[in-house]
């Protein structure tokens, strides 16, 4: 079968590989609709995996089963499934203490395009099909479905490490795809004052869509500056950290109120420390929770957010903002998503 | 001072009072606007909370402060306050544990028409005046600021307890004032399917614009078969109860999925005991938790609910079905909740 | 194979049946020691589960593995292993929701002797085996190691379920071995006051040396009555049901304190409902939380729970009243715990 | 009245004051016991806090109510009383969000020898009576009483933010008097393993005591080497910091687990950043939390602290390593405890 795939650290290409084989657990599945993700660029162009050769990439899609193992009970061939970008071994010890995503060790529940073939070729390997599969509701797009594999859940679970409550006041730092769903997610988790930290004008008024309701720029100042202005000195309730880097977490615990709590779901590429500043940590006693963590996987937590884009609550399509058609068009759209024009926040390619 | 009071069960009228004194915590206010409930219609005609004798009726309403203690630090004369029904002794043990309602004996945080008089007068008092009241926004006006004293506050405490997730179905029994505000709340908090029970049609349409997708009514056979019916047998992820009583929990957690939990907070006047079904009920063992509870006070929380009216995220002008002008009119509006017309959400009445 | 069989309602002996077969998440065992349970004896002589042919009995013992599915990573032939008396479907959506004891249908987690044969056979049949089996650590003796797969992480579960923290007052009712296991629990999470309900004074004992403070029994008067009065009418602050039925939770309900938690782990064999009283219950309002679940299987928690016994701060041996020597002891055991001699807490046979 | 005082940085001795007022909430309490802190060294001989001129010390003692204000309830003269270093204003915003240590700001619910005079006067002033104080319960003596200031609140705070579970491995960084008491509650939070880091032979024995099972020292290598080798690579669930300074963050990060939690209770004196390193935080996804908070104070944590000393569950008097009678050995006191002999762990004055 032919799919795309980093040829080795700078560099990617079309290859051909063996159909993926199924075992007694697994799925195979032919992709419908497929999305590159900024992860995918860092992978290729910056290495962060570190060497991969002729890995087929992507970890973003939804599809149409075309086989499944001897113990798979939900699924069948045939079936148009959704799947997210993390895919734990549900018998592990780490998913039954409730972290899934750590499932044989520290991130690794991540497996597409990290430690096997992503979703990028004619056809992709599920394990644990009954606990990673989902199936695509009729009234949800193939386009939409591709949003579930990675952005929904990651910003939504950046919400939910915020530990968000009614009425608080929250700042969201970063605004792509994954900030756009963590302000949709605090929206819909019922904070009141959403305060996002981004530049582009575009990608601002849609951030005001999902529910924030103030927006500043690095280019106008320290960030944690603005914030206490605008907050009276009193500072944010909880903070989800979308974007930027290992110099992030400094402005945002000094906005922190004591009790409150960072949730990251931002990938950290560079950087030896997370520098997290002492006197406005409260010299250790401010009761300033950081935290960060990769999306959960899974059927259920699927099954759940794809109903609040099924009822109406939820609205992905604001982040398609590119829409390419043909499965060789994955090579466009991940180049696209390599340039980052200033009107992009996705791309989506169709097959 | 004039005040209108519950003379004896079953009696109410105009009386006179002396102005309440004011010691070193609290505040006397004047109200801005007030707003009868149901439970004072239970309280008079219904001597639900025992026998009472020229006690001031009412526990919603906003208004100024004209006078505070020697231990007031943030309020003084002239500001314009909320209040919520309840008012909390924030120094108890109940308090510092987490359970301000029961500061001082289960349910003794309401203290307004219960163990004193309540806000229907010339002037009110609060203790605990820097725990108990809050600054009322410039922009939420006298009448939506009742909405904050009791409506919002507790029906968004039935969703706190109801402990809702991302994309969960949430079953709503009973869409008074209370119970839609658990629907706003519900939705607020992510749930996506949110099914009503009420049979009142522009309640219902109500409901659907605070974010409900399915009525159903008991007129229409068992609730509880309806609702399984409606989601393929599977029932609801949680359950909140505003409406009903003793009776109401049995069809609720017939559709409850184990691991579902119930929130009522809904004041259950009669019946000797609630009573659950003890197969549904997993014999013991499934995990369907059932609670209730009197909403916490507080200034932390009316800032909080406040702020989600400010910034345009909660409407609670859709439950002022009906407005008055005139603190004489305090009798004409509790009238009118005792006999609720079928259009009646809430009424309200300024000063 | 043999095996040790509900032949129907009322009716126990031998049977011949094919050796169960190994699916590839599976593992085969052959037992090392067994223990009956009182659910045993509700199965056959009650009915409990309904109607039940030549079911090989039993939920608690240990083994040694002889033989593993394809897909099965971590056991292996010879290992020496614990297992749970409830063995969830991990890949299952309750599982992921956190709730495996529900995979696939409520209490469905409990497998054997429910819905397949129990462990009472020369070899038995555990599914998800990388989920549900854990290595037996080599200070555990086989006897102790058959506490852990009901005794120890139902009496647990209680105390999880009943949400205890730091130096609170723990009302146990039931100190049959769940119960005294509820009671050494809430004394390893830092209960302080423990108040046993029992009668039989060497059980007492028995609860005492797990930290039982105070004990009381039915005998004496109504135990809320004894309680508030032990309490100086305060109550207690949380509650574990390990004994009694459906009448049991009237005076529980009555001596918790507002904002406690009734944790039920005892199965409730008869009653239409659960009576909550309604007036002790707040009307509704009081936060008095009440819950009850099947225990949680799998290997995280059976590794953890072990440690406990391994570094020595919970010592199960003081359960094991009654030792017997042999397959075919497996009898006599159980007709042991049917009839409940006065100094029987649990039998044990080891193989 | 007189008081043993901070005259400077770096400066002690005995002044004259006038004894405090007593506001309306307030008590006036003269002390029967009485303990320096660590932290009084730090407040002096490092100018922790900044600089203070003539501020009595000390925030650890019980004593005897003398006097009430107009608005208290529950104590009266004559009340043999215990008191935590902390004592919040319970009306605050903070305190109704759950951080009363936090009331008015990052940690200004210290107010003892912080921005008041300490408890090492003839009398001392505790605001917010009815919430700061708690009944001495007849069979505590005064010297153990003392211990329920702070280092029984705060070790165990360590173990509520650290989120201990039944059978988890913990790691206890720093075995000084906050450190055997973060063991003690980790015990008696159902800890199976519990590792402690420290070097003092005669602490590790009392250590052991309160429940440590194994003891690794900073002089024979790295921590994380050792605890990585002790634990087979898979390191501990959680940690409780408790010593150390801003860098031994390093080294726990380092060998927690991912859904791990770190709870420091150590006041970080100095350094710009506490260092966090990225990568084996998981590249800010692994779901290792990292919190640190003041311990709250209040009535009610007092007196469920002092129940587990009432019913003989926690034995402070093992902290109790040197003794002095007599008001005017404070100062021996407050040396010894600036020149740490290798035998101390806590001296206390009875007066």
């Amino acid at each position: 079968m032919k799919g795309y795939a980093m040829l080795k650290i700078g560099e990617t290409g079309w290859i051909e590989k063996e159909r993926p084989a199924c075992g007694p657990n697994d799925a195979i599945v032919k992709p419908l609709a497929l999305s590159p993700c900024t992860s995918d660029i860092h992978t290729v162009w910056e290495g962060a995996l570190g060497d991969r050769h002729n890995m087929i990439l992507g970890h973003e899609g939804c599809g149409e089963v075309v086989e499944v193992g001897s113990a798979v009970k939900d699924f069948k061939k045939g079936d148009r499934i959704l799947v997210a970008a993390i895919t734990p071994d549900w018998m592990s010890v780490e998913a039954q203490a409730g972290y899934p995503m750590h499932s044989g060790g520290m991130l690794a529940g991540w497996k597409f395009s990290n430690f096997k073939d992503g979703v990028f070729g004619e056809y992709f390997h599920v394990n644990d099909a009954d606990g990673n599969l989902a199936h695509l509701p009729s009234n949800i797009s193939v386009e939409e479905a591709c949003m579930l594999s990675d952005m929904v859940p990651t910003g939504f679970h950046g919400v939910e490490l915020a530990n968000i409550k009614f009425g608080e006041t929250v700042l969201v730092v970063g605004i792509g795809p994954v900030g756009l769903m963590a302000v949709a997610g605090a929206n819909l988790r019922g904070a009141s004052r959403i305060i996002v930290v981004g530049s582009r004008p575009g990608t601002i008024e849609v951030a005001k869509k999902y529910g924030a309701t103030d927006a500043i720029s690095y280019k106008d100042g320290p960030i944690d500056q603005q914030v206490l202005e605008m907050t009276g000195g009193k500072g944010v309730d909880k903070a989800i950290i979308a974007g930027g880097g290992v110099d992030t977490f400094e402005p945002v615990v000094k906005v922190l109120k004591p009790g409150g709590t960072i949730g990251n779901v931002n990938y950290l590429g560079s950087g030896t420390y997370i520098q997290i500043p002492r006197v406005e940590w409260g010299v250790g006693m401010g009761h300033k929770t950081i935290t960060g963590g990769l999306m959960p996987g899974g059927r259920d937590r699927l099954e759940k957010l794809a109903s609040l884009i099924s009822v109406g609550k939820l609205d992905v399509s604001l982040l398609l903002t590119h829409r390419f058609k043909g499965f060789e068009k994955v090579e466009d759209a991940l180049f696209l998503m390599k340039d980052k024009p200033a009107d992009l926040i996705k791309p989506v390619v169709t097959l």
